[in-house]
C-alpha cells in the first residue's frame, strides 16, 4: 500500500485532495500546520477528515511563524484581512513569506521519517496570481530540491511533491469533491476565523463563486447579506 | 548597510562565518534552531557571538522536529551517537531528514520579513559525503527555489543563499577564524551534548583534526585521553 503525506489546512482544496487520495486507496499521514493563522480553527476540520478516512493526523506547532514572519494579515492582529475579490492586489497583505516552502520542507522531513512515497499539496490555479509559492514553477523546483536534499534516505515514488490541483480552478475542485461526496460544511475558508465565515474577505468571495460556478449547493453559513437571504429561502 | 540573516548553530563553522560577515560590516540577524538536538547547548554560543557582534539573535523553537523527523541519533535518546571518523558510513545515523531545507526555508521567511539581502549557511566540504543537504547542488537549488517562492516580496541582493564555506574544509575554516580572532572555546561541536566535548564522536574527531591540520591551538576540553594528556602539559 502506498503511503503519502498530505498537507491539509482544513479548507476546501486540501480536504478535497485528501478525499481524492484516499479514494485511490492510499494510506495517508495528514499534516496540518499551526503557523499562527487567525483561522487556525480550520485545523479541526483537517483532523476530522483525516480520522474519517482512517489516516493519522499530525499538527505541526509552528505558531512562532506569526511573530518571526510578521507583517501578514493572516497572522498579525495589527494588519486587517482585506475585503474584496481574492485576486485583487490588496490580497498581497495576506502573504506569509515563504510559507509553502516551509510547509513542504517540514512535510518532506516527516515523509522521509514515515517512509512515505510522496508529499501532496493542494495549491490551485486561483492562487497563482497573488502567491508566488503556489505557482507551478515553485512546486517543480521545491520537488526537485527535496529530492536532492533527501537523496539516499527517502522512499519517493517519483518526484516527491504531488500537486493534483496546480492547474485546476476552485470551481473544478468543488466539482471533483462533490462527485466524491465531500461534506463542505466540514471545511473552513475564511481568513478572519470568526464563528461563521465572514462572506466578504477574498477567500470567502472565492468560496462562494466556486460553489455558484460549479452549480453545487453551498452549505456554508456566512455572516453577510447573502446568508440572510439564503436563510429565508 | 547590508542586512543578512545568518543560520548559526554555535559550532565552529557557523560562528566563523558570523565573524566573517560581521567583519564585512553587515548588520546581522542571527537565527539558531532548536530542533530537539541533544546538543542544543550549542545555541548559547550562537547567541553569545551574535550579541558580541551587535547582531540580534532569534531562537526558532522547533523541538517538535525530534519527534516528527524521528530516527536520528542527533535527536533521539533511543539511537546512540556513533563514535569514529566523521566521514564514516555510520555517521548516517546522525542525519535529520531534510533539516537544512527546513532551516533555510524558515530563515528565508525571516529574511523577507526583516528585508534582509541574503541568508547565510555555513555548510562545508566535509559535510558533503554524509549529508545530501549540505552539497553544493542542494544549496544552489534551495537558493533558486527561495527566489521563486518569494518573488515580488523580497530584497535579495542576488541569489538569496550565501554559503561561503561550501567548498572549504574545516581546516580552512579554522585558519580563517584564527585570523579573525574567533575564540573557539566559545563554540560547541560534540553531538552528545554532555558537560565537555566527548572527544570520540565523529564531529569531535573532525574538530580535533581541523585544529591539528590548521596548526592552531585547540582550546577545547575533551573527556578523552588526549584531554588528560593536554591537562598535564
Amino acid at each position: 500500500m502506498t503511503t503519502g503525506v498530505a498537507i491539509v489546512s482544513g479548507g476546501m482544496d486540501s480536504v478535497t485532495m485528501l478525499h481524492m487520495l484516499a479514494a485511490e486507496g492510499d494510506n495517508l499521514v495528514v499534516v496540518g500546520f499551526d503557523y499562527g493563522q487567525r483561522h487556525r480553527k480550520e485545523l479541526r476540520f483537517a483532523e476530522q477528515h483525516a480520522h474519517a478516512l482512517n489516516g493519522t493526523f499530525i499538527k505541526v506547532p509552528m505558531a512562532f511563524m506569526a511573530d518571526l514572519l510578521h507583517g501578514s494579515s493572516l497572522t498579525s492582529d495589527n494588519v486587517d484581512v482585506p475585503d474584496g475579490h481574492y485576486a485583487a492586489e490588496t490580497m498581497k497583505a495576506t502573504v506569509v513569506p515563504n510559507r509553502n516552502m516551509i510547509m513542504l520542507s517540514v512535510a518532506a522531513g516527516i515523509a522521509v521519517a514515515e517512509k512515505a512515497e510522496y508529499v501532496a499539496t493542494a495549491v490551485h490555479a486561483g492562487d497563482h496570481f497573488i502567491y508566488p509559492d503556489c505557482r507551478p514553477e515553485f512546486i517543480i523546483m521545491a520537488s526537485e530540491t527535496i529530492a536532492v536534499a533527501t537523496k539516499g534516505f527517502s522512499s519517493w515514488r517519483s518526484g516527491p511533491v504531488v500537486a493534483p490541483f496546480v492547474e485546476k480552478t476552485k470551481t473544478d475542485i468543488v466539482t471533483i469533491g462533490h462527485e466524491l461526496g465531500v461534506d463542505y460544511s466540514l471545511t473552513w475558508t475564511c481568513y478572519k476565523g470568526m464563528a461563521l465565515h465572514c462572506g466578504s474577505c477574498g477567500t470567502c468571495v472565492e468560496r462562494k463563486e466556486a460553489f455558484r460556478n460549479a452549480e453545487v449547493h453551498d452549505p456554508t453559513e456566512y455572516y453577510d447579506a447573502s446568508y440572510l437571504v439564503q436563510a429565508y429561502q
